[in-house]
């Protein structure tokens, strides 16, 4: 991308792009985006919706493909530990979010994973008909609720509300996702797992917006389950396979619905009956991708290498810089914050509404500085603090600005309505 | 693998391996083993466990890795027809197993695909509580159809029986696997379809050893539903999305409880209800594995080279040269034959029972033969026609004769006790 010619458009009271600069030059964790093949020129702020390529994952898939399956075909299972890499990835994941070692399944999606721990939590609690949830939540965390609920026929019921005050006594479990994924709001999870746990209910956490960008603490939080996703701040690639969690305290009573060959105690002794493995490997259904599951291993093994402490510290400035610069002409410009100001209090991503959103998104996306668009009105930016810098979070703010005053999204080109994403 | 200095262990009368060498010099599909990239000298008779790699599948997964992933992000979704890949997958397989055109949904395992027609099997039929299968059939196929009905909790249950001869009126459901995995012996999919709907039953058809090996005609046999296995003679790669079809008939009608965000008929539109999509679209869960459906692209593109008539000849013909031989000598050695002699009525696969099985195949692998087992006392060697040379029939006959006869398997080595495989 060409070096902006225009003028800042930012008080100079504000940080100038300078001092972003210099913000890079200081950051410990500034080599981390030499781990990444980026495009070059890109500033991407979408790695809350496919993390980029780590530079290892092309060389370690060649090897999985031509030396494992190619050279040693089927004996790879034993040979090359295809038949432990999903137990061996969940471990790997197990520690970005603070979870017990054999407390992770990975495989499926995330929303068949939710569907698994769903199902044990209501199992648990069968005088109890309520699944509580919030309006905002991921629609496919919904849509498994619903689906499940519908399939058990008991009279279950998924009640949304808009934020989670009270917890009734017909709650069975409480499904939140952590962080937001329109705004970018993180709950609270060891108070709200409490308040649930102290109204007799279970507390699922969809990590699809946490893992791998912040600390989660799922072990302190007391959490009964939790859920997320691979291809996000994990940098696993495209349909990465998902996660889930179940705590230790309840390995012994979980049972899923999907009991495949692979959860069975003796996968290979091909007994007519089911019996679920112990521990964890119960909650594993059909063979995972392998391919897909060998590139998560290196996303998660990048991620592995840096304090989780520092990539939030980053994360945080990262995200205030921008949300400064921005907020600063926000109301001239049409924009309003719905991010949390306080860093402590989201994620890694910060958003404003517009009435051109999507119009706006398509023309930054036009000049080499990818966000993305969320229905209905929402521009979201994402913030990975392992390969964005503070320069670009700068560089995108003045973007931004820039194309709501020249008005270059009351394009044709950018008005279309989004087709697909 | 040295050429065997040994005499032939067959009497003169059966085909000699001059014989198979010049079969394969005469075999129209001989070219196609150059599409794989196969370990030198090895014969590889487990292609129904885990295809063999084709040459495409490394260059293709570096495009996807580099080019688009790491190229263009997030904008590969639509850039490079992410979005549809599963749909244009699904198609594809369609050609190999006789499907209409928009009837094959890819992702998941086959485990859950089976879990999604099973849901709708069973709630079109309300009255009716019994799902029927073969004690034979493939123990996750029991699993989920247990996991199933004890998560309906409405009194539904497997009823397993030897073969299915008559079908009851409170059969909801006949779920069976085509070719089965342990003896190859292969059902009449028209007429137990046709028995099944007679008695007011729906049918699944669980194709895992039969895409890609054999012609298959879903549409022709008035199936209502079928699932199947990618990593198999789809060549698609350790783990490999597996594909579900729903009849055309019942597309108006199709739900599955796994209702994703993918399925939605407006996925980007984050809606808080779920509205399945429109036909088989409605199948689909999450995300899926975009790198591993990639490579399962590759592998049914492969065998999309060949017309599936020729591909059967050549398998039956493979499997009569390894049958007629070994069962000349199976008497004496203790071999017991259980795959039908009849080529029409089998697989792509030949297994016999021994008591030493397990002990022969691990004798037979360390000579470079890859069979399998299969608990608790079957060999089995598949034969994908792609692949695998007269030649490799005729040797893999003569090593096993050799290893029972010399009794090599007889050694600590080979006897110890399967651990995962």
């Amino acid at each position: 991308m060409a070096a902006r010619a225009r003028p800042s458009p930012f008080a100079a009271s504000l940080p100038a792009r300078a001092d972003a600069k210099a913000m890079d030059a200081a950051d410990p964790l500034a080599l981390a985006r030499n781990l990444f093949s980026l495009p070059p020129g890109a500033i991407y702020l979408d790695g809350n919706s496919l993390g980029a390529l780590p530079r290892a994952t092309a060389a370690r898939l060649q090897e999985v493909v031509r030396d494992e399956w190619g050279g040693d075909l089927i004996a790879s299972w034993n040979k090359h530990g295809w038949i432990d890499l999903a137990r061996r990835v969940g471990d790997k994941i197990a520690k970005l979010i603070g979870a017990e070692a054999n407390t992770v399944s990975v495989g499926d999606s995330t929303s068949i994973a939710l569907f698994k721990v769903l199902a044990d939590a209501l199992a648990h609690n069968p005088g109890r008909k309520t699944i509580l949830s919030e309006r905002g939540n991921f629609p496919t965390d919904l849509y498994m609720a619903e689906g499940l609920a519908a399939l058990l026929g008991q009279g279950h019921r998924l009640e949304l509300v808009e934020r989670v005050e009270s917890i009734g006594d017909d709650v069975a479990v409480v499904m939140l996702t952590h962080v937001d994924y329109r705004s970018g709001a993180m709950h609270d999870m060891a108070s709200i797992t409490a308040k649930a746990h102290a109204a007799g209910a279970r507390m699922i956490w969809d990590l699809a917006h946490s893992a791998g960008a912040l600390p989660v603490d799922l072990a302190g939080a007391k959490a009964d389950y939790a859920v997320g996703c691979g291809y996000k701040y994990l940098n696993g690639g495209p349909g990465a396979p998902a996660f889930l969690y179940v705590a230790p305290r309840h390995h012994e009573s979980f049972r899923q619905p999907l009991q495949g060959w692979l959860g069975h105690a003796a996968p290979f002794a091909f007994e007519q009956a089911y019996r679920p493995a112990a521990g964890i490997a119960g909650a594993t259904t059909g063979t995972p991708p392998i391919l897909s599951l060998a590139a998560l291993e290196i996303g998660v093994d990048t991620l592995l290498h840096f304090p989780m402490a520092e990539l939030r510290a980053k994360s945080q400035a990262l995200t205030e810089i921008f949300r400064t610069l921005v907020q600063s002409r926000a109301a001239e410009l049409g924009l309003e914050g719905v991010s949390p100001a306080d860093p402590e209090a989201r994620g890694s991503q910060i958003s404003f509404r517009h009435e051109h959103a999507y119009a706006i998104v398509q023309a930054l996306i036009a000049q080499g500085v990818t966000g993305d668009f969320r229905a209905p009105d929402i521009l979201r930016f994402g913030f990975a603090p392992l390969y964005v810098r503070y320069v670009d979070a700068w560089d995108a703010a003045a973007y931004l600005v820039d194309t709501i005053e020249s008005r270059v999204f009351d394009d044709e080109k950018f008005r279309r309505r989004q087709a697909v994403t």
